[in-house]
C-alpha cells in the first residue's frame, strides 16, 4: 500500500470527535502494575484447566455463530448471584463497559440524560456521550460520601434519564449505603444503575443492591468478572434487572455479541466460584494495610470498599507518579488534586509500592 | 426476587425502539442449517489444538487487561491479507458487525446518514440506525448487479457519509466490479465500505479491494473470520484501511474491546490461514452444485462468488421454508417475494436440501 498516509483531520470524522484522544490508562511494562485495579493474582491453575477445556469444546462447533442468547452462562450468573434471580434476569456483553454501553443505548442516547455523583468512574461520561445523551455530573460531600436527601434533591430537581451509582465508587473507594440507593430511585424518573464492579471487596454482612431489586423495576445492578473474579483480559461484565430490562437491551445488542469462547471460559470460572474469589479476603487485607501505612506516612487515605485506595496530600501527583514510576511502579493520577489512587496487589507488589513511596518525600 | 415482572413498554425505553423486537435469525437445533451462512465446516482438529495451546498461555495472565492495541492480531492479519499492508491500517472488533459499527459510530452518528445498494446485508440499516443515523437504500438492476455511472449518480445525487458496497453482496451473492468501486469512491464525500465478509468465496483469479487501498484514505475495506476460517463463534470481523482511519476508529471503541482469549484464538487460527481455508474450495463446488441443481429443477439462481444461492422462482417461499424446515432442513427467508436463499454446506447436507427441494413442487 503507498506510504503517504493521510491524516485524521483530513478524513470526515464527525465534528464532535475532533481533537479527541483514545481513552485508556499508559498501558506500561513496569514490574509493579497497580494503575488499572486489576486483580493481581492469576486465575488459580486447577481453574484454567476446566477453562481451557471448556473452550476446547466450544472450538468443536465454533464454525457456527455462539447461542445468542447465551443461556448457560445466563445461568452461571444466576446462580453465583443468588438473591433468588434466574437467567432472565440477567444480561451480559463483553465488559462491563459494554453492558452500560447497552443500558445508555437503550434508556439514553440522542436527546437524553444520564447523570453520576462526580468524582465517579470516568467511562460513565465518555460511553453517555458516545452514545449521544448529556451527560450531567452531581456533586458529594467534601470526603466523596453521598447524603441520601441530598441526592434525592439533585435527582429530582434534573430528572435524568439514567442514574449511575458506583458503589463502592470508583476512584474513591466510597461505600455506598443502601438508603442511597432507595432514595435515589424514589426520585429518579428513568433508569437507576448500581455499578458494583468491586462488590465482592466488600465487608461480607454488608447487603448488595441486589436485595433491592424486588419491586423495583427499574433498577439495575451491574457486576463485572473483572476485579473479584481476576478474568479482566476475558471482558466479562453482567447485570441483574426486571426481566423486562432484559428486553430492552435484546433491542439494542449486536447479534451474537458475546463469542461462544468467551461464554465457555466464563461458564466454566463461575464453576468455581468459590476458588476464583479465594484471593479476594487476600486482597482486602493489602488494601487495608495499604490504607494504615498511607496514614502512618502522612497521607489521607480515604475508606475503601474496593481493591483500591485514593489517597490525599500529596503534594505534586504528577511528580510523585513518576518517581513512582522511576522505581518500577505504577499506580493512577486519577485528575484529583493533590491526590493518586493505587491497587491494593499482592503482598508483595503492596510492600514494593509502600517502600518506594516511604523513600519520597512527597505529603503536602 | 418478586416474581411480578413489569412489561417492556412500561419502562422509560427510547422512543424509537418501542414495538421493535431483537434482530436473529430462528437458532432452531435442525439437522441441517443452512440458514446464516456459517462455514458447516469444523475447524481442523491440529488447528483447534493449536488455540487451545495459545488460548492457555493467555490465561496466565487473564487477571490483566488485555493489549489495547492488540498488536499481534493486526500483525497477523496484516500478514494474511497482504498486498503490502502493515499493521497500523488494520483495525479488528467482536465481528464485523462491530467493526462496521465503530466505523459509522466514527463516520456517520447523529445528523449523518448511511447508503447502500438494496436489497443488501440487513445489518447495515440497524446499525446506522443504532448509531443515529440516517440510512438510505439506493437502487441496483434488475438481477441485483450495480451500474458504475448509475451507482455514481446515486451516490453524487444523496452525498451521504458512509457507503456500503457489500462484495459479494449478501443476501444476492452478486459480484462487484472493482470499477463500481472507483466511481462509487470518485462520486462520494464520505466514508466507502467494501464489505468482503464473503471474499474468499470469489474465483481465485479476481481482485480484491485491497488492492484499491493505496492513494484512498476514505475507502474501508472489512472481512471477518466467520466465514472462510469457520470461525463464527470466535466473533472476529476486521478491515484495512489508512492508518488515519484507525486512529479515527480508536476514538469510538470501547477500551479492550477485543479479549485476550479472542486475541489468542484468532491469532492462533491465522498463522493456520491455509488449513482453515481449505474448505473453501469445497464449499465452492458445493454452491455451483446447488446452482445447476436449482436451475435444472426449474428456479433461477441469481450468479453467486459468496458460500450461499439465492434463487427466485419460488411460488410461496414461507411454505416452502416451512416445508424444508419439517424435512429437517434449514434455509432462509430474506424478504424478497419469491426468493429464498439457502448456505453452501458439505456435500451431505447440500445433498439433503436438494434432495428435500426436489420433493416440493413449490415452483412458481
Amino acid at each position: 500500500m503507498g506510504r503517504v498516509s493521510s491524516r485524521l483531520e483530513d478524513l470526515p470524522l464527525r465534528d464532535d470527535l475532533r481533537g479527541l484522544t483514545p481513552y485508556g490508562a499508559p498501558q506500561a511494562p513496569l514490574p509493579v502494575a497497580l494503575n488499572v485495579n486489576e486483580n493481581t493474582h492469576p486465575v488459580p491453575q486447577e481453574v484454567a484447566d476446566d477453562i481451557v477445556d471448556a473452550v476446547a469444546l466450544a472450538l468443536r462447533d465454533v464454525n457456527r455463530y455462539p447461542d445468542r442468547e447465551f443461556t448457560s452462562l445466563r445461568e452461571g450468573f444466576a446462580d453465583y448471584l443468588g438473591h433468588g434471580l434466574s437467567r432472565d434476569q440477567i444480561w451480559a456483553a463483553n465488559g462491563s463497559n459494554e453492558v452500560l454501553q447497552h443500558v445508555l443505548m437503550a434508556f439514553a442516547g440522542p436527546g437524553r440524560t444520564a447523570f453520576g455523583f462526580a468524582p465517579t468512574y470516568s467511562m460513565y461520561p465518555l460511553l453517555t456521550r458516545a452514545t449521544g445523551a448529556e451527560w450531567i455530573a452531581g456533586t458529594r460531600g467534601h470526603d466523596y460520601t453521598i447524603d441520601p436527601d441530598d441526592a434525592a434533591s439533585q435527582v429530582r430537581v434534573l430528572q435524568p434519564d439514567v442514574v449511575f451509582l458506583c458503589s463502592p465508587n470508583n476512584p474513591t473507594g466510597t461505600p455506598l449505603p443502601l438508603e442511597v440507593i432507595r432514595a435515589v430511585y424514589d426520585a429518579a424518573p428513568g433508569i437507576v444503575v448500581v455499578d458494583e464492579a468491586y462488590g465482592e471487596f466488600a465487608p461480607r454482612d454488608e447487603r448488595s443492591a441486589l436485595t433491592l431489586l424486588p419491586g423495583r423495576e427499574r433498577l439495575v445492578v451491574s457486576r463485572t468478572m473483572s476485579k473479584a473474579f481476576a478474568f479482566a483480559g476475558a471482558r466479562v461484565g453482567y447485570l441483574a434487572a426486571d426481566p423486562a430490562v432484559i428486553d430492552a437491551l435484546r433491542l439494542v445488542r449486536l447479534p451474537y455479541h458475546l463469542s461462544a469462547l468467551t461464554q465457555a471460559a466464563a461458564t466454566a470460572a463461575l464453576r468455581h466460584a468459590p476458588v476464583m474469589l479465594r484471593m479476594v479476603d487476600e486482597i482486602v487485607a493489602q488494601r487495608d494495610r495499604i490504607s494504615a501505612t498511607l496514614d502512618a506516612l502522612g497521607y489521607q487515605p480515604y475508606e475503601s470498599w474496593a481493591n483500591f485506595v485514593l489517597f490525599g496530600g500529596v503534594d505534586d501527583p504528577a511528580a510523585t507518579w513518576q518517581a513512582l514510576y522511576d522505581r518500577g511502579v505504577l499506580i493512577r493520577d486519577v485528575g484529583i488534586a493533590h491526590h493518586l489512587r493505587v491497587t491494593a496487589g499482592t503482598e508483595g507488589e503492596t510492600t514494593a509500592f509502600l517502600d518506594a513511596l516511604a523513600s519520597i518525600d512527597s505529603r503536602s
